[in-house]
């Protein structure tokens, strides 16, 4: 019997004979299904942006929801599985706030991301004392948008349990367009509002739907201001400015 | 020995090379096999309206539950497996009466959702302290109609632990044209009586056999009398009013 | 390798593409093979009907049981696998029990029937506390009779673990033409004689054997007498009177 | 990929798609390759009487034990797997020893026979409390004979955990030509020595050896004398009988 | 797919659809592949012979181990894995001391037959208690020697836990011809040295290498001296006895 | 059915019927994917070099760790799985401080390795009290530079478990280009900047990219500095020797 | 469907229907794939001797251990997983300090012996107590040489849990015309210097490799100096007299 890849995916967690771990992989498909979100980090900021798909005009734009505080100076914008990204997120929260309650201090940005790391690695185990484990891959993507003392930083999480920092990076299924435009217009010295009008020019580039305020939303992250999600007012405004410069 | 999409199925909770996970959109084909239920929010109130499929004419009606009270303001239309069904509720009692009980007032509408969504995910996991969990996905769909500070809604939850917010939704096996339907007629103005003809009328249409009072059951949420199952009478009264606007 | 249904029956547990869970049908089927057991409502009672399969002429009638006493005023008729009927019933027996010593009144008719139901539900998963639970679905379905503030009550009962309530109702291998003929015969105004001969005429109808006082037996549940199995004088003289009204 | 019946034995405790569970039924098949063993019920008492296979000449006919006490009123002729029987066997000792201890008198026979097959139905479960359960089916089934206040009874248990009362009944490889034998020949007033004489005179037409006393062994339990296993010598008179009788 | 039998091998545990269990039958075969062991019972004793195989000529021959003590009246001469040998005997070591220590008296020798049986049985379940449980049926066969009250005796203990009495009894990869022999040979009134003679003259018949006192021997158990293997000189005598008888 | 080598892949921990474990090798085969890591040993030093590899512009370099310190005395250069390196080092990071603070001494090179051999080992394993243990092995090599009272050491370990001592050696995708430069230019005499000057001027040879200072990074162990890694300007300073040299 | 051998291997411990166990045969297997070790006993002393293979010329001889100290009267030499042999050891080195501080004297060579190979046969269980069991057999065969009050012994022990007394043993790659040339030229009456030069003669014979001081080791344990491995000096002085001998 000749045995194709696809025998090596029954067990959750082992190597097929080129020494690849195909669940894994396949869990980074299921994100190349998702909706596309983008991020870029500015000198002063990380502003983050996701494209909202309403399947329907009878569902309501709010409840669709692909960015999330973690604490009042990090969030993220998520790719793949809205349920799985609930858990990570739930267990981020956790974490960064034992963290206020142990030492007094915000947790730093790479510190959290390494967190959410360590429980992406940890699928296929058994509880681990209070938190839940996954039995599968989280089928899930961060861009995770922070800033401590060593400045704004923005981070890409993985289903393997890998993370990197990027200047600019988007993730979901308009990720392959997205990244290229992001290599060629992204410049060190931009202003949170180029950021913010990059970010759209790009999601309408790959979105199958026409962009307007209701099926894009923006967040940024400031040393003043920390994590916010932008609410309708700027939304609207944050797309006529990207709109105004087109013309 | 060539794969088909089938072998990934045996695993309750395994990716797919396409990213995808087939117990769970194959739980979600169970809920396309169920009795339609339609869900439509006006500006005061949520309207329920659920099929009935008496398989014989010595079944009695009222024994046929699709339409189920959670707290006094908040309740729930179902589609699927009915045992499954009643696993859920049973949770989503418990925990607003939690609510109620650690915080002396009624539990928010989306929290109540995303409790419900939560239990959905952890299919294939042991027992979770005091509730239990099943060892597949749960094949069922619920509309949620509730009304607390942020006024009337109405949510939508999947097997797939996923939910989102709609003005209105159908789900069950008439759910495509009623959808359809409900795109073209419905309006935010609507008044509840409105509604409610809107839900029967689009009933009629999907359904197999011909509707009358027995065989439909309609539920409402208001502000002043919470959520409320339609007794014998007020169906009757009902089915006469959508016949009359008929004719 | 093209996978025919057959694949999905492993896991005991686990949705088929198209929504269906098969071992609940499989379960289902086990009770297409059992004996005949009919179950009919009137004002004041329910009269439950059960065929006696005697595979020699030398096992006694009397060791043959279908028919059981849940509590005083409920009990059932069974079809399917024996051994598992026994341990559903005292199941149910222990959790009337537990009612009348908690609550100081007899547990309604449909309560006791979910909390069947609920077991059913729970096949694949560990202990219970202090209730077995099954690796595989029950292979029985029960014609549950009782009477309580809401009067006469019959309910079906089924591996699925969903229940429902009827006037007259057949399960077993002769359900098919059964059903037929109480669609037929059967009116809201029967007396509790009428229903017994309803019962063994069609019982007549759908067995192998010819009926006789040994193979057949009655049982009912009324306000006066509580759950009652007709002892021999009491089936002679039904199966005579039903003789009777043949001629 | 075409399935046969096969493919369903492998869970031990799953349907297959006509509602039968394979595993038990092969269990059955298992006795059908045990040596054969006879009950007949009289008045007054009830006679029990197995084949025993002799392999070797230098086998010692004393260590082939097909009959066995329960309790002093109690006790049971096997067939199928010797080693499965012990473990039922040492099981009911233990029950029947509780019971007398709990309510000073002796358990009843189908009170006794019950507890048999609640221990039968309960494979493939972990342990139990105290008592040890098998991981498959127990391949052997019982003639379980003995007397209490409703006076001489026999039982016939399988490995599906169903029993039924008989008058006569025969199981093992000789019991189709045995059943026919038995329905022809017993009658209800038979006495102890006719009963001794019919299961000889079977067993002689079953067996493939030539009968002897050293390849059968009669029991019987009558209310002056409990249950009793026959000596060398009781054999070789009730041998001579049954020969007289033939000639 | 067509399922020859063995499919039914891969649960440790399972009957095939003849009712049988492949596992323990391939256990037997694995006896088959084992070295020679011989037991002869005389009135006053058993006497146990094996085979050893030196595979090599500087292989060591005190340390191919096949006759073991169990207690001073009682041991063993075995067939099959020598390390499950080893885990069968420690077992019924601690039994029979335990026995001694309770009841301050020798276990009699069916009581440590059925001790080692019941082990033999459990295989594939967990731990149990204090003993240690194996995966898979023993791959060993014993031909257990001892003298109590009822005098000597010789059982044979087999992996699916069945255990019989012998006068005679031969296992291992020459039993056929050695069965054949004993037959033939055996008589109730042999004396220990005429015993010794037989076995010391079958195993000359079934094995491949030549005998001498080396690779083969015995061992005896008597009233007086208990249990006892020879020593090098009285296998030389017990050798010269056997050739003399030859010539 | 003719199986292939992938029949054996699916237990995590078993033998082919060559005696090869296949999901080790498999993981061996996920470092060939990996980046390339070299050690060199001097007389006084350990030095360490990796690749980075920037998938992307906007990758920041900082971020891509393929260098580790251990303890104060040791660290190590990794190839593979970069999740799978951080439990292995975290693992040996408190093994080191628990040595510190139990004897009041840095804990030796080779027992830090052999510990960190001994995790490798134990995949497949539950939990080992506080460390978490993976279900099939680690993906990852090590090339672990220590000093300590032997003075440097150069070790390289395996995810068989395996670990053996080099005076110079490669891993990851370039190894085998990197091992041939290694033997024809390594010398015992090497001073630590000739160490660095071989190291880079290997991996210039291997890389994919051009070597700049930015996708390359140097650590060095030494008695005075203990474990080192090179910042930006000692990186630009080695580059620049390097380069140096070719011209 | 026509099963294979293979089939057979995928339980871990289970027999195939020859009776064999294919994953303790695979096991064997990789000790032939191992380094050749060799042991020979003489009057007063035992010598163990090994090959080591350098896979690089920069590979540190000494890290490659194949000897090792057990207590300070016995050791060992392995062939196969190295890995493996060191949790092997470990247990050991445990159990003779136990019975040295359980008993105030040197545990005994066959005692130690068995105690390792009652470790190799629990493969495949949890964890018992304290030590650590492996999921498949070990892959590694020892020769263990000791001296104790029966004086020098050689034992070689193998994954299947068997262990015999040898004067003279060859296990590995090999070990074929390694143990042909031992059978022609030992003798008992060699002394330690001639076991030494037996030992390296016949490594010298079979090593792919041309032997060096570098590439062989050896080890002796006697009364006086109990188990020691040699250094550099002895390894050289030993080549040297071998070299001797050959010219």
């Amino acid at each position: 019997m000749f045995m194709t890849r696809s025998e090596y995916d029954r067990g959750v967690n082992t190597f097929s004979p080129e020494g690849r771990l195909f669940q894994v992989e396949y869990a980074i498909e299921a994100i190349k299904l998702g909706s596309t979100a983008i991020g870029v980090k500015t000198k002063d900021a990380v502003v983050l942006g996701v494209e909202k798909r309403l399947t329907s005009p009878l569902m309501e734009s709010h409840s669709v929801e692909k960015l999330f505080e973690i604490d009042s100076h990090i969030g993220c914008a998520i790719s793949g599985l809205t349920a799985d990204a609930r858990t990570i997120i739930e267990h981020a929260r956790v974490q960064t706030q034992n963290h206020r309650f142990t030492y007094d201090e915000p947790q730093g940005i790479e510190s959290t991301t390494q967190s959410i790391c360590d429980l992406a690695l940890r699928f296929g185990e058994g509880e681990d004392g209070e938190e839940r484990i996954m039995s599968r891959p989280f089928g899930v993507a961060l861009l995770i948008a922070g800033i401590d003392e060593h400045g704004p930083q923005l981070y890409h999480s993985e289903p393997s349990g890998t993370y990197f920092r990027y200047e600019a990076k988007a993730i979901g299924s308009g990720s392959e367009p997205a990244k290229s435009e992001l290599v060629k217009e992204f410049h060190k010295d931009m202003t949170l509002e180029e950021a913010e009008v990059l970010i759209l020019k790009v999601l309408r580039q790959v979105m199958e739907e026409k962009l307007d305020s209701k099926n894009v939303q923006l967040a940024k992250v400031t040393a003043e201001g920390g994590f916010h999600i932008y609410n309708d007012e700027e939304m609207a405004d944050a797309v006529a400015r990207e709109q105004q410069r087109m013309d």
